[in-house]
């Protein structure tokens, strides 16, 4: 809820976008990008297939507004002015991106929309591949250039290099978000991640 | 290439049946299970839509033929005997996995398929999902096996408890795998594995 109320025709095609996007999130997140169709989002979404047309032409722009709106919350502490310089502040950095990832069990819809369309685009030629590989290289430098600061102030516990250690951080949330939906019960992604951060900076098990 | 050669009829429709299983494995790891229709699948192998419905009836027979012909080589490996009991060579059977691991690279195609799958299974009306649940069972619980001996040998340098450990390697592999796909050239799997086993055993790190 906002403190802004708008009325009239506006508000109403606001609704039914937000009521699309939600459908796609789902539709996408189950069957994929390839395996959705137009009828069956129009259906979730509780429109007609002419009406869903009306607002996104194609396929191909649903999923851009799916991914323009249902950002994941790491991808968007990464581009946001909430997340600090990883290279003058590696320590809060890294305490930044924990306290983000521990809130991933509470948002599995768009866990599983993510798991399911990254994987669906490692093909070069599927739409969503740009977003994905943009994703990953963003999450590793922003990991890169923290474990660089933490090797040069003395404070990184590893012979492994930023490099790597980046790779294996974000290999290893993204590799638990699938563990985790496919076993809710026994994976703890904020336990796991803790663990390896705590492991390699030993102020960070604290 | 094996020593024995069948011929006639059952050798022919041997050939039909793998060069069908071939095209549903690119299919299934591009477009995904619900993705894939069997209209494509007979024309990647070269074959015609009956031809295909003589040999398999459904896309969930198909599916069934793929993940028992295409098994990953980490699941071949813990199901085999060549899989030594964590329990009792726990050095043994982290080094042996890591050579399994190590071929990862050699089969794009198959890990493709595993990902694909696997992120589209998480939905438990998925018909693969019981496969790939129990998979990430068995290979945490042979991690965790060989994690648990190690501990009590004083062999582990962790202060991070065995089943988490296990979970992190499981997640950690399947992660690196997905990263690999989505940018080839900047991911190394058995290298970040490696820096993993030898930060929590160091006689591993030899």
């Amino acid at each position: 809820m906002t403190g802004v109320t708008t009325r009239g025709p506006y508000a109403k095609s606001a609704d039914v976008r937000r009521r699309i996007v939600e459908a796609c999130t789902e539709a996408f997140g189950e069957t994929g990008f390839r395996g959705a169709t137009m009828k069956d989002i129009a259906k979730r979404a509780g429109i007609s297939h002419t009406g869903l047309l009306h607002h996104y032409a194609s396929k191909e722009d649903l999923l851009g507004a799916v991914l323009q709106l249902r950002v994941d919350e790491s991808t968007e502490y990464l581009r946001s002015a909430r997340a600090l310089d990883p290279g003058d502040h590696p320590l809060e950095a890294l305490r930044g991106m924990l306290a983000v990832l521990a809130d991933d069990e509470q948002r599995p819809g768009l866990v599983e929309l993510h798991c399911t369309l990254s994987a669906e685009a490692s093909s070069p030629d599927h739409p969503a591949h740009p977003y994905y590989a943009e994703r990953s290289r963003l999450a590793r430098d922003y990991y890169r250039r923290a474990f660089a600061a933490l090797a040069e102030r003395g404070q990184l516990r590893s012979s492994t290099d930023p490099e790597t250690l980046a790779t294996m951080t974000v290999s290893l949330h993204h590799g638990l978000q699938a563990q985790w939906l496919l076993d809710r019960g026994s994976v703890d992604i904020p336990a796991a991640i803790r663990a390896f951060f705590a492991a390699v900076v030993p102020e960070l098990a604290q």
